[in-house]
């Protein structure tokens, strides 16, 4: 039997490039050229072992912080421009839930994106709330999810009694609201905003090239991964308060609930090292880091077949602001050149180009879509890694040109396809909570049309899903499912995402 | 300001002894002498970022194993003897509330020792469950919670609708309640019982001196922290399901609500180079360790001041069994012995007998409640670490014979108090989850007698409240929780453990 262990030390080992997280990449913040003082981390980490710990004298108590984890957490969260700064030893899912469920009582109406994690909808069922769902815009040409809009805040919280507002920003393709309005909007009903920028860690220490943080753009709450974007242990991430409208004792009554009562020391002390880097020589890297990715969009702006999102798109599409940490790379072009071959859509969709990228360029992506694949960078990103990518891309480009010999493009998706990846707009019958609550009947997918789904049904990544609890399994939802399913895509939620897959639903 | 990282490494490489959680004590399992083959861990554990990633292609997801994670935990369950293992990344906190959670329905009545850890108290709060608290006996020569009664248990399913049954065994101080009584109990009104057995993950593999796990006993769903007594990370712990009367749809359901969704690969690395390891070699390791425990335990028996708990104590006391890993150092004949004197128990306390054995011998406890400490074992302590425990004791105790020379003694507590650490049985007024959507309403701790309390007051460690929301704050209540006060414990709960301490009550 194989042995996780030795199989992680090998893979370590082993020449694949980790387009992925954590942010670390796989190599100590001591690997850096960058600063040499202590505070840069130029000290190994030693054998883990050796200084994983607990809560004995001297080293205090995350759930009742008074001595060098308190002091850790204030100077963190002077550091961010926050109030109140947390370290969660339990991921950014943590944050999301002790957020939203300090933040509204239970039975409450909260104003969310669709387009969140399910960590946001697990609070939802935790605290039995309603939810009024945003829908982001959507990005036709790469099949993504595009920006809230601050006007569909303001009409939702006119509209009704709202205890909480949710968005996700940046998006795992790295798309960003407009967060100052979302904020104003929301505080002009006396309402806290919460962000989810699990996948904005970077921000704060980025003096230009990336957006602006959640925090300085009047955001309550803000949740950040730090295992995503920035060098620190997978499953670490920090939450900030700012101003007084966010609930901050029941805040951390749910922190208390929802982490480990023995937080990991080996995850604090990595918690604290990445934050104290990213203060100090980390903003020199954020820049040279930017530089590289620069290089690397300029070194990609002439494929033909594959397309990379850029500012020009997201200008286009009116997206507010986009983070290019987050490569998007799309194969839609593709599959318009090859749509009257046998199957074209599956053979040449995110899945293909992520399996090639893997199998013959040892180069491992963070996530495939129908159309797209992401290739997830960080300040750890070595310019040599940055220029395998852009070799590789370059060289299946000009391969699918000699494949493709002869066959039109378009610069749009596929024609043949009237399915989208755009987030359905399910009929909810009741509350997730309700639903869940109800007798559970399993029954094979296809005969599931017109029922009320007892399951959230998801591509994971990126976890956000399709239908949930409550909502009417529609037609058009179990088309786009099944789209999904016949792209190689991972559906999460139908028991087996085969032709025989089984959905539970909720008697009604 | 002080680094965590640095004075962690400092820390290490001190000559402080931790008779401490966690159980690998600081030391990789390579170091082992025992067995030299791969399973048995000879690898030494690399930089930890260089194995640190994500759920990529040959990796599995531990929320949805199909891969190298899913035949790793069947392994491990088969190791067991457990229908499912699942490996958890939140620590025995997360298992507490997915198997509550799991095996409740909202609103429904739990039967629940009164010495739970918070975390089921948690869990209580979250499902909005009942409690039917069953109270622990209680030893009163060492002030320690004994074992739950398979009577008391039997009577209260008698008496009520209850979904679930839920205990702790070994409770901090060792004490091993009958467990396969219980669940015959149990079984027969068709009720699950949750043992929270996070101090007894090292049971399975002793062959014989330690008690037989929860498991083996009967048991439906047990909850082992293997970063307690085995040599495995901090927050790493498991949750293995036998039988078909605990939901095992719902509880994976919870662990997937309450566990990141980005768990670490270290952490799941460690958990399965613990296990196997364990499985190995481990098993030789614990005959060793257990002759380690019994020549410290001979070497300890002349001690005429300092009261070292034992099996004929135990014996005496009816406790079904016990868990000698744990070292309970009791202080109570000091405090007898010195009764007369000017503030007595205070000075001799277990607060005292701590801090000599850090400050003089850098011997750091476990643990340490107002007349005892708690030196916790595991088998990756050495005879050394063992011997240095039992020559300070030994220095220590000579010296008090010196100190308190003439002074009578007596085997028994102190006649002065009238408190004992007995748990207090306070009047539940209300649900915790009502008492907590009630007004807050903070005052002076001195004025809130007569009132419901809206906080949990609990010592931590071990984190076993004193008094729950909901329940009506009490003289005898006031009075227990003052003398911990005094006796120098770490308050948790109300505001500031000082005379004008703060706690929050629930508007009537």
């Amino acid at each position: 039997m194989e042995d996780l262990f030795e199989k992680l030390i090998r893979y370590g080992e082993s020449d694949f490039y980790p387009f992925h997280m954590p942010g670390h990449k796989r190599r100590d913040i001591s690997s850096l050229p960058g600063g040499a003082d202590r505070i840069d981390g130029k000290i190994e980490f030693p054998n883990p072992y050796s200084i994983d710990i607990t809560e004995i004298d001297g080293f205090d108590n995350l759930h009742h912080a008074e001595g060098i984890l308190k002091e850790s957490m204030e100077t963190a969260a002077k550091i961010y421009g926050a109030d109140h700064t947390y370290y969660l030893v339990n991921g950014s899912s943590c944050g999301i839930l002790a957020a939203v469920c300090g933040c509204t009582r239970r039975g409450e109406k909260i104003l969310i994106a669709r387009n969140c994690h399910k960590s946001a909808y697990h609070a939802l069922i935790l605290n039995q709330l309603e939810p009024v769902y945003l829908y982001p815009a959507y990005l036709e040409r790469y099949g993504i999810n595009g920006g809230i809009a601050a006007e569909d805040v303001k009409k939702a919280l006119e509209a009704g009694k709202i205890a909480a507002v949710l968005v996700v920003s940046p998006t795992y393709e790295g798309i960003v609201s407009d967060i100052r309005e979302i904020a104003d909007a929301a505080h002009a009903h006396g309402v806290p905003l919460i962000v989810d920028e699990a996948h904005g860690a970077h921000f704060p220490f980025a003096v230009c090239g990336f957006p602006k943080s959640a925090l300085e753009c009047g955001a309550d709450v803000v949740i950040q991964s730090l295992h995503k974007t920035l060098p620190s242990f997978t499953q670490t991430a920090v939450l900030h308060i700012r101003g007084d409208l966010a609930d901050r004792t029941e805040i951390e009554r749910y922190l208390g609930i929802f982490q480990s009562s023995s937080p990991s020391y080996l995850f604090m002390a990595s918690i604290e090292r990445c934050i104290r880097f990213m203060d100090g020589s980390g903003r020199t890297e954020m820049n040279r880091y930017r530089d590289r990715l620069l290089r690397f969009y300029e070194n990609t702006k002439d494929l033909k077949f594959l397309d990379i999102l850029n500012p020009a798109v997201c200008r286009e599409h009116s997206v507010y602001d986009w983070d290019m940490s987050k490569i998007v790379i799309s194969t839609g072009k593709i599959c318009s050149a090859v749509q009257n071959s046998e199957n074209g859509r599956r053979t040449f969709g995110g899945e293909w180009l992520s399996r090639v990228l893997r199998e013959q360029y040892h180069l491992e992506m963070e996530m495939e879509a129908p159309e797209y694949v992401i290739a997830m960078t960080s300040l750890m990103d070595t310019e040599e890694g940055l220029h395998r990518l852009a070799d590789a891309l370059k060289k299946i480009d000009r391969e699918l040109e000699e494949q493709t010999a002869g066959v039109g493009l378009n610069s749009g998706r596929g024609e043949r396809e009237s399915i989208t990846s755009a987030l359905p707009e399910p009929e909810m019958v009741m509350k997730i909570s309700e639903a869940l609550e109800k007798k559970a009947m399993k029954m094979p997918f296809s005969d599931s049309i017109g029922r009320i789904s007892r399951e959230f049904v998801y591509l994971y990544p990126p976890g956000i899903p399709v239908i949930a609890p409550g909502e009417r399994i529609k037609k058009e939802i179990f088309d786009v499912i099944m789209w999904y399913r016949d792209m190689g895509m991972s559906v999460r939620g139908i028991a087996d995402p085969a032709l025989s897959s089984i959905i539970t639903v909720a008697d009604e």
